[in-house]
């Protein structure tokens, strides 16, 4: 058995010494990790901010992933609440709580996954704060630069518009599902796509850039992101039969659904955490790249409530909601 | 015994509608909570960005902090950052991590604090998340605006310069020990230093108008602290006596010092987290309301290390050094 090196072997001092270097860093940062803040170009005047946060055995299990998956997580949530704005990440803080008995390498490794999900987007990491803690607790906050748009809300779908989805659907919650059922040979791209979810973010820059009237990243399934655009719009969003407008998402998990027995529909409609980009475009507009029509913006119907129908229908599965408290 | 509402009898949607409508507002938020991000204003085409994490159990425990305190204590903390580059607060995002069996009123409270913190400054919350676990962690990041000016940053004293400081030393590390050692009748003014830190940030913002020319606030100590200064700078920072520079605040720690048989100067060069702004300006400066001199910035010494001094000689005392892994 090796000596593991453990967080509580090292001083914060020499923690940081170690998890900085690793950090990626960018031509957007004035002031940098290492005074009591960062200073950072915001080029248009104004700033998007988001914060996310994971929490062990909540969010994510030692078991399952290593630091580096994490660390990639961590920074892809944010950057894709960033990329749903409509603007491109400058610069993400991130402040990190970790037992004592954690090893070093874990801690290493998380660095290395900020870094690999931030800098292929061009983000640094601009600053930080540590703490020891029972849990493992990342919490991320990131900032984006809109280059002179308006930031795309959820508020501004009309009727006439068309409902488009760039990304995939369904995938990490199959991932989860396939983990969490410790079936042999899991599908590795479903589990890759629960660990370390790699959403097109400059999909949701080129929608800013295209006129998207309202945009989210889908974090909590399709069916529950496009009722709330429903909501903040005050429309109705009908959504195409999936088998018709993506018949490829159904397919990639139609064996591990198979495997669980369960309807790849229910991935499909109500699974998380893949953050595709979910925006609605006036008629007219050519959608950019990467994107498909999954649907169309309506008015509200009779009832004048705002809701998500499928091929004008009620919703033939309904997800649980995720929720972090109910009992 | 009455019926306590608990964090897990209501529903995350539940507690965000107690929750959010109790946070501060502020002119400068373009975009507030609600979207997958906020738009924060940004006049000057920078924005300053810190962040810092209160964890239970380590930073604060229930039983002495009420929610209040510790929104108040998690606000403040930033802001201090925020103001110590000179900068004057625009906005936060605060990431909450909350045990099912926490009161609801502890988690409307703790807004209440972050809400009292941040208004008197003009800062808004303009975005969170919220997430179950084991212990609370309140992760918060703080955003600030230079007005143009040049960031202070710690690394431009210069031999000649001021050493001054803005608010109180050693005050919150009295109070800490008060509580720690349950004593009858602590004084309250250092019990509420702890629980309630209230550092004199617009001192910071006078500060960077006055030109410091280096600065920081004082969490972990004034020898501590202000050897980082020494460091960045590559300089001797040689503070007065203080006896003679701050007998104020020797004075109102020497009744609680004497009950636990402590020498207040202790307290006074190695108690942290009073956030005090520790500056340096160069010599002809005016120092701005609220500074007084402490010390002065002098060449290294023979043997080239940068190094704090007091009254030219070795510190009368050495602190612990926080560290939050070390066995």
């Amino acid at each position: 058995m090796t000596d593991l090196e453990l967080v509580r072997d090292l001083s914060e001092e020499q923690l940081l010494a170690r998890f900085v270097p690793l950090l990626p860093t960018a031509a957007s940062t004035i002031v940098g990790p290492g005074d009591d803040a960062a200073v950072v170009s915001a080029p248009d005047g104004r700033f998007v901010v988001s914060t996310d946060v994971l929490v062990e055995d909540r969010h994510f299990i030692r078991a399952w992933s290593t630091g580096y998956d994490v660390g990639w997580r961590a920074a892809m949530q944010n950057l894709a609440d960033c990329a749903a704005m409509g603007s491109r990440a400058t610069s993400l803080v991130v402040s990190l709580v970790i037992p004592g008995d954690l090893e070093v390498s874990w801690v290493t490794d998380l660095a290395r996954g900020l870094a690999d999900a931030c800098g292929a987007h061009g983000a640094a990491v601009v600053g930080g704060d540590l703490s020891g803690g029972q849990m493992i607790v990342v919490a991320v906050t990131v900032h984006g630069d809109l280059a002179g748009r308006p930031p795309v809300l959820r508020s501004g779908a009309q009727p006439g518009d068309t409902v488009a989805l760039a990304g995939v659907l369904g995938r990490s919650a199959a991932g989860l599902a396939l983990l969490g059922a410790a079936v042999a040979d899991p599908d590795p791209t479903l589990v890759a796509a629960f660990l370390r979810p790699d959403p097109p973010l400059e999909a949701g820059v080129r929608a800013g850039v295209a006129g998207a009237s309202a945009m989210l990243d889908i974090s909590d399934g399709l069916l529950r992101d496009a009722g709330r655009i429903a909501r903040a719009s005050g429309v109705t969003i009908d959504l195409l039969d999936p088998a018709d407008s993506v018949p490829g998402d159904l397919a990639a998990l139609s064996e591990a659904a198979g495997r669980l027995g369960i309807d790849p529909l229910t991935w499909v409609l109500t699974g998380g955490e893949d953050h595709g980009m979910l925006a609605t475009f006036p008629a007219g507009v050519e959608l950019p790249a990467g994107f498909r029509v999954i649907g169309s913006v309506r008015e509200l119907g009779a009832s004048s409530t705002a809701r998500v129908t499928v091929a004008g229908a009620e919703p033939p599965v309904t997800g649980p909601g995720w929720d972090h408290f109910a009992g």
